[in-house]
């Protein structure tokens, strides 16, 4: 891609009314646009690095038997009533619209309620479970108050999965395995490190429930970390009892700022029970179905990755989901010598389907050129001029040692 | 995939409240749900097929310099209020909701406003021209009558290009590749033959659209067909003059039903004059951009595809967008040795990467088996049963003759 015609350039103006680092950067790198607070388009760099997240996240979710499909947005109000969700007094950050009938419907802000109604038409023997399905779906949540850009948004793109087995014990098992799965995203995503399994409250079926929070200074959530144990509680289920169940100590802990990036859930028959999404067991008996929930949503762990990975020139992107391999910066290219080499290496580059952003802006600085590459934080910067030679002078974002390489070179390095 | 744990199960019963053929396969196939007159989920199946038109058409977008964004279905009401299609007297389709502040925001059917308003932050100088911009993203509308399942949705993902360009004559080229593109995405989603570029109205700046129009019984349109030349006139524009200009005769026109898949649309410079979207040329002159629309719905595509290619037993999908490659029908399954020789070959095609459904109920009968198979359309449906002795009983979906043949010489067939 020519970044002359890449639509989404890089601005230098702070943006006043956003908060954080992710937000700052993503929007001046020309990643998101904002639309409305909270409400932000994926332009094309953005819309690539989501992509990437998407399918790190897709290819777990497959690897624990999990089917894709797409539920609606518009939501039929009759799932949520028996389940006693409906009410704003209940749910408060319901999207509501009517229908040309005058009949109101809702902007999914979840999908427990029509995903249980599917199921209750398509499971009814043992066999017929375990299911557990997924989405990468919109969801929509009247926020009184969107924050730090992606951090809390009104519209977003979730990855959210349910899982729907025999009994508790099952559920179990299935839950652990969900949990491995969050824990190798994370680690994909690079931010394995700073993420911690998180105990946070159960609601009615279970004690616990279990976040990944990440570390960060620009998160909304307070937690107690053990970082020996890997493992912290969140403020609201932090008191001495929880502690002792846990075999935490107080002296252990410290306590941090941080955002949730994931969440799963277990539902128990909460669901089922409210809308008859029951089983014959073996023995003929008719059981509910034991749910789980388990939830990320992709723009707040791409601004989660940018909140880590940065440094006060930009974004630093980990490699698996830098938006471009290269960021091949054409320099002297009012010297057809050089012009020509820069062409000829980037043709050469997508011929081997390197994927490649090329700088080749003529009106604009080396300086300026230098500091867009360093807000993008593509992996490598790859800088051909008068003094490469028909060579490259190569540079990884993260590093600061650069070094004079062979088209060839580079062409294998990027292969390996 | 093994069948039975699939989401998304065939269903006997005729869905009384649905009409046309393709709504009817496509929710007795389990290809979709339906959570609303309108509003459809994608189930596995169905986002299969869907994920497959997708990629088609991203193709074909990629091929034509469009860069792929996402842009949101929330929407500021302050860009259509410039180009007066905020209020419902004049786009009468709007869903519209409230933000918890009070303030009215809209859900898009479009984006024309929105993208005009984003680019308008990009393009100042002919440089930046031109500009090509393309999503799948998931419109709204408040349709009074959603009819025939896919067909006309409340909500629906539409693939929408974008041009902009510096003057007529460039737009007039690329409106030129777009059709061609067009014409290109119907026959590799096997409904070229039966595709028509249709002359329809076109709006201020244009004297016509086109539509691409493909010939349905159950279609909404009237169109005037010349085969031989393949042109067609929609009924709105079907008068002596145009007929005139067109080259047309009457005598070599059919009256047909048509279902519209795409249409194309130069809009001048109404959005650009509305939002201000300028550029500086050559001669240091300001002037408007010049944009097209370019729009297909995925939906209505798929569903076409049904209504066109299908018998009286269900569907017949084009192997290009097959949602498996194979229906793999395990027979006497309670036998041992034929239950492991399934398995086994079931197996082998995993291991060969080939996409298989593999029918491996054992509370089903043959016929049954058989039906499903013929309901869902998999371009290859594979036998094995005590009478196949090892080997495979291949059949396709469109041919009636079966022929036994090895698994070694199946996966050749299938990897060519």
């Amino acid at each position: 891609m020519r970044y002359s015609h890449l639509v989404g350039k890089t601005k230098k103006e702070i943006q006043k009314d956003e908060v954080g680092i992710s937000v700052q950067y993503l929007i001046r790198g020309g990643f998101i646009h904002k639309e409305l607070a909270g409400v932000y388009a994926l332009l094309p760099l953005g819309l690539r690095v989501a992509n990437k997240i998407i399918e790190i996240i897709r290819e777990e979710m497959v690897a624990i038997d999990g089917q894709e499909l797409t539920m609606t947005a518009i939501q039929n109000p009759e799932p949520w009533k028996k389940s006693g969700r409906w009410e704003d007094s209940v749910v408060d950050i319901w999207f509501k619209t009517l229908l040309k009938n005058g009949s109101e419907v809702g902007l999914a802000t979840t999908h427990e309620e029509p995903l249980t109604k599917l199921l209750s038409q398509q499971i009814s023997s043992y066999k017929d479970l375990p299911l557990y399905v997924f989405q990468f779906q919109t969801k929509f949540r009247n926020e009184p108050r969107p924050r730090s850009g992606l951090l809390r948004a009104r519209e977003f793109i979730m990855k959210d999965l349910y899982s729907f087995d025999l009994d508790k014990e099952e559920h179990e098992k299935y839950y652990e395995r969900a949990k491995q799965a969050y824990i190798k995203i994370w680690e994909r995503l690079g931010i394995g490190d700073q993420t911690y399994l998180t105990f946070a409250s159960g609601g009615t079926f279970s004690k616990y429930s279990h976040e990944f929070q990440t570390l960060c200074e620009n998160g909304e959530d307070t937690i107690y970390v053990d970082k020996k144990k890997k493992i912290a509680v969140n403020k609201e289920v932090f008191n001495d009892e929880v502690l002792k169940e846990l075999g935490l100590k107080k002296e252990d802990l410290e306590e941090e700022k941080a955002i949730e990036v994931g969440n799963i859930f277990p539902l128990g028959t909460k669901y089922s029970d409210a809308l008859g999404l029951t089983f014959t067991d073996e023995k003929g008996e008719k059981k509910p179905v034991i749910m789980g929930s388990y939830g990320i949503g992709i723009g707040r762990t791409m601004a989660t990755i940018v909140e880590l990975k940065h440094d006060d020139k930009g974004i630093i992107w980990p490699e698996n989901i830098s938006p471009y391999k290269v960021h091949l910066i054409g320099l002297n290219l009012d010297d057809e010598k050089v012009n020509k080499t820069v062409e000829d290496i980037y043709s050469k580059l997508l011929e081997n389907k390197i994927s490649i952003l090329f700088d080749d802006r003529k009106e604009v600085t080396p300086g300026e050129k230098f500091a867009d590459a360093d807000l993008l934080g593509i992996t490598y910067r790859a800088v051909v001029s008068l003094k490469t030679d028909g060579e490259i002078e190569l540079k990884k974002r993260d590093e600061d040692k650069s070094e004079i390489i062979s088209v060839v070179d580079f062409i294998n390095i990027l292969k390996k």
